[in-house]
């Protein structure tokens, strides 16, 4: 489309539906129910492969070979220590505030590892360069999130394994235990299954601030901090609080009709994209139910109720606000699982960015050279300037 | 417009053009080099009003009162001390890196400033809390600042001081000298003329953090990031080293062509929306005319080189590029004022942004609490999906 001037296009709010750029690293078709990374479905590859697999299928473009594949994970494996310029700050970092936000820490750690390693603008580094940090800042940020959990709940930060995978290394450096293998499994599907998701705001941001070619921790500190925003799908510890709130089988109905009809939102229903059920959901339903297989007793409630309130809200839904396609979504059942898995609630959402960040930087570095800046315009609704500046 | 579905909206690259949204804060109207905030004119303001009554501007939707003055600028000045949660770790935030980057530096302290704090979620938060918020960030990012620059040039951060305007305070804090008038007044236009400019990269990218409901903190954050590339308009200094670079009158022409021939843009010139001079550009080459009175033989050459180069290189630009209207903008004298000011010239994109954080707040806190998410998309150009996952 050309634009004469400084000619202003009307678009729908929220730029729904407007494409910004072209992307090699996939795409989410609302409708469907079905995302893909690259040529894959998303949940075809949590269902064969490892994390490691994916990570490397969004650095290299393709899947690794079975002679690529442990030399990538050994390089993760090896980047994964804590860097030493945070090791004097990371205790002050991790307890500033009266309620911990570890994506706020996370977001100061990386911006002084950014600081402290002189990252390059974008355009001015070499690829391999871009590709090294890249590495490092998906390698690293379990490590931080990690670390600053356990000095924030009184105890020292744990040493990252590197005999271990990156689901259980994350597990036995949240837990601070030997990770069950089913539990390994549920939290590497989930890591496969969140890396990347279309161009949601956090996505976007990172997007936007590459653009200006800053440098890469610029971009994923701004990703970061969309990402911390309750509009975000970033909150499966919500969905959990909801089950809390609702307590028992017989006030699912009430809860519900209640929430409704007060105009508020039900957790873990309703999505931006997908008007059909979110294919993330279907797989961590089942994910669950395999969990309950090995649970207590307690856990297999927890199952058991979050699928009877999957049921009703649904129904009830279809009832009260019929055709709107309100579908659970990524956020239900997230929570349930790394419940199941034994993560603290405070560590849902910084579970999500362990996967997230790779899909940032992929983002990030997707782009040509030559992309231009991402500068839309706004529209003045304010009294006619100029006016006369009073006593100038 | 009427969206369908998940229709798809093609639209200029860069988002050029693109209405993201309704604003009372400013406009540019770049064809007739003209920019407002709120129905003033900014440079008028720029000539005729103080930083602080400027920042009350953006603040309150008018400009104080008489009687409403003092008590401002005496918050602010409240407000300026360096935050607690900050001396802990300065040093360290300070000293990272092998080269001095105060933009990553400014980022990570106020991204700790923000969780030792525990911003709230925009919208969960009273607008008086925000408003507050605001308030802080803007009154400690000069005093951070300049703390930053104070350790890294290996002295003790000087305290901030009340009896100063936030522009004699800023040259108190980076110079370590009483400021001059003239100086206090040269940089006390600019900053009031560069608060704010349109949906630049980084205004845009606080805004899109802020449509998440993220805190103000990681809003300001992403916009630091996206304001410190190369392509955002935040570069003083390189304009300065391209007169460096050239080094005499004698030899502007020829290094003009050859960068011109070599394909390379010339620092200082053009600009994403005007089609005329900046008119901040004007503003401050008369400003740097009226501190070449009181400047000594040095400061004097400076103006007259820059003032050569600048009639040279619009000569040539005309010649070898008709039709471009590629003028003056706002970083080429810009960083012969505050090089008159006496300001070291790793603080020049600083002072940018001592100003321009008071931008980015205004335009965080501007959108109603029902603001959509801003969530645009991408065209999938890969390979078609699903292809089988290898080895599955």
């Amino acid at each position: 489309m050309a634009v004469v001037g400084n000619e202003r296009i009307d678009v729908p709010r929220g730029l729904k539906g407007v494409v910004v750029t072209d992307t090699e690293l996939g795409d989410v078709r609302g409708a469907e129910g079905f995302y893909h990374y690259r040529q894959y479905s998303a949940i075809e590859l949590a269902g064969t492969r490892s994390f490691e697999d994916v990570w490397f299928l969004f650095v290299h473009g393709r899947l690794p070979t079975a002679e690529e594949q442990a030399p990538f994970a050994a390089e993760i494996a090896r980047l994964r220590v804590l860097p030493e310029e945070l090791r004097p700050v990371l205790r002050s970092i991790a307890l500033a505030g009266d309620r911990f936000d570890p994506l706020a820490g996370l977001r100061t750690a990386l911006s002084l590892v950014g600081a402290a390693r002189n990252l390059p603008p974008l355009w001015e580094s070499a690829p391999p360069r871009r590709a090294a940090d890249a590495m490092l800042i998906g390698a690293v940020t379990p490590t931080i999130l990690a670390a600053l959990h356990r000095i924030r709940a009184g105890a020292e930060p744990l040493e990252p394994r590197a005999d271990l995978c990156t689901a259980a290394n994350w597990l036995h450096l949240v837990t601070g235990r030997e990770p069950e293998p089913v539990q390994v499994a549920a939290i590497e599907r989930y890591l496969i299954a969140t890396v990347d998701h279309g161009f949601n705001a956090s996505t976007f941001t990172a997007r936007v601030i590459a653009s200006s070619g800053a440098d890469l921790v610029s971009a994923v500190a701004g990703a970061i901090g969309a990402f911390s925003g309750p509009l975000h799908g970033g909150a499966p510890d919500r969905a959990l609080e909801a089950l809390d709130e609702i307590g028992s089988p017989e006030r699912i109905d009430a809860w519900v009709r209640a929430r409704i009809g007060a105009g508020e939102r039900i957790m873990g229903f309703g999505h931006a994209v997908y008007r059909t059920e979110d294919p993330r959901a279907v797989m961590l339903a089942a994910i669950a139910a395999e969990l309950a297989e090995q649970a207590d007793a307690q856990g297999v409630e927890l199952v058991e109720f979050a699928a009877a309130v999957h049921r009703r809200v649904t129904g009830i839904l279809a009832e009260l606000k019929p055709g709107r396609e309100l579908h659970v979504n990524v956020e239900f059942y997230a929570g349930v699982v790394m419940q199941l898995c034994g993560i603290p609630r405070s560590m849902f959402t910084p579970t999500f960015a362990v996967s997230r960040v790779i899909g940032w930087c992929a983002n990030i570095l997707e782009p040509a050279e030559d992309t231009k800046i991402i500068r839309p315009s706004a529209r003045y609704t304010g009294p006619q300037p100029p006016q006369p500046v009073p006593g100038a």
